[in-house]
């Protein structure tokens, strides 16, 4: 089974028709070079609005039924012939999410996530925004292949990479928005970024693809320069292909998934995990019991 | 709190004295190169025997109490004022396993962990061998920092180095056996090897250091040539050192041990994490309730 996975860059405006036209752009451009899935880059319909915390901003959410932009890219999914990834500011009710609906090759929905692990730090305040998802780890089957997708600050875990795996992904999608730090000039976290990632590719044996927005957005005195360097790894880890940190455009690369599934199964890790050790997994501080109780 | 830490890589014959003298000097010279940690590779005092299934391989192992090596390496750590993780096969009733004893700067020792993770592949019989670890994963603390100590196939796993990051480590430690593989010649784990643990650091944000043996062990028609690549990597998985395939020798680096605490505080993946959502990592196939039953 032969899969073309696309990762797109861009830069982002309080336009939104535009930046969703220049999407729509990236992903014919990427369909036309033969890729399956097209992986935007996170929350690409406004610029990153969590650089403050502003409840305006709430009116940028939509719910799951009647988003004009979900029907447009379900609608150039089906006309390409592709599964994309569609990454949105989800309102449920009273509850808000950073979620991705994953649509299928046919225009259908084949599932949706619910972004797991919220950042929050200076121009990332997301959890202002966002209530830590409720729907667990997701792998979605689509024409293609069984894909995992988690968003951005979900990409410093191996917990989600190693769960996505465990239920059968085998590619894993991260929509991504990182750049600059407050007062922090001469910090880069694009090789740290980069490296996490691809360890999670070295270690679940599988191909990760990310892609991240570029540009400098502001709001007063506040600055982030998103640093792009979207990147596709093999599943050793390997970057096979990366973007630059300010071009708008696409990388595209062909997996044998067949080939690499026989690998993953060769290796052995999946058979030699420990399940029965790993309980401090499911604590914060390590120790299974308390050790202030 | 400054920690200079030491990886040390060297062949092996079937003359224990040697190798243990060998592995010695190795020691004597990274202390007086500063270091405080030294790593030697896994099982030094002999060949790699798991290269092939023999039951006479037995007799190799000793009982922590009176095994003779590991006296003279407390004789060496006292002496030498450094902390040393001590890999032997042991050997303790009717069990056998593959352990560390980690030795601190005194002589004494810290603390005794057992490889949980047990690989079983041509040329790496280590199940026929091993019982799987029963001990769990370890920290100790030595008088250069709390050091979490893993061994060889354990590398392959996230699981592992999360929990004794969780568990208080501030550096990761694995000696290792990993060299060629049985009729496959192009093959070479080296680079997926390295990128595992460099996820490892990047993800825990902790450096990361691996001892490997080198050169070319036989038994009968049976082949490895061991690729050495002993590295070190900070803790956003970059690679400080690292050193060539068949080249016996040392390698040290000086790290600031409080600063990368206050970096990984900083960075908030520890105050993020999900364990509600991490149930499915205590399955072998992402299914927290069985699928047919």
């Amino acid at each position: 089974m032969q899969l073309t996975v696309a990762a797109t860059q861009m830069a982002c405006t309080w336009d939104v028709e535009t930046n969703v036209a220049i999407a729509e752009g990236l992903v014919r451009e990427a369909a036309a070079a033969g890729a399956n899935i097209v992986l935007i880059q996170e929350l690409f319909e406004t610029p990153y609005f969590c650089i403050s915390e502003k409840s305006g901003h709430f009116d940028l959410a939509h719910e799951v039924d009647g988003h004009p932009t979900l029907k447009r890219m379900q609608a150039l999914a089906r006309e390409l012939g592709v599964a994309l990834p569609f990454s949105f500011f989800e309102k449920a009710g009273l509850a808000h999410y950073n979620s991705v609906i994953m649509i299928d090759a046919d225009g259908s929905i084949a599932g949706h996530y619910r972004k797991s692990h919220i950042p929050d730090f200076p121009l990332y305040e997301e959890k202002f925004y966002f209530s830590p998802g409720d729907t667990g780890f997701r792998v979605f089957d689509t024409h293609f292949g069984r894909v995992g997708v988690a968003i951005c600050w979900d990409q410093w875990f191996p917990e989600a990479a190693r769960i996505m795996t465990l239920m059968g992904a085998e590619i894993l999608l991260y929509p991504t928005a990182i750049g600059s730090e407050l007062d922090k000039p001469e910090f880069d976290s694009k090789n740290h970024w980069q490296m996490t990632m691809r360890g999670h590719a070295a270690a679940n044996i599988l191909p990760v693809v990310a892609s991240n927005r570029i540009g400098r957005e502001t709001d007063g005195e506040l600055m982030i320069d998103f640093y792009g360097s979207s990147f596709i790894a093999d599943e050793t880890g390997a970057l096979l292909q990366e973007a630059d940190r300010d071009t708008q455009g696409i990388l595209v690369h062909s997996f044998d998934l067949a080939k690499i599934a026989q690998y993953r199964r060769e290796w052995g890790v999946f058979r030699d995990r420990r399940p029965d050790l790993y309980g401090p997994l499911l604590t914060l501080d390590g120790y299974t019991t308390p050790r202030n109780g």
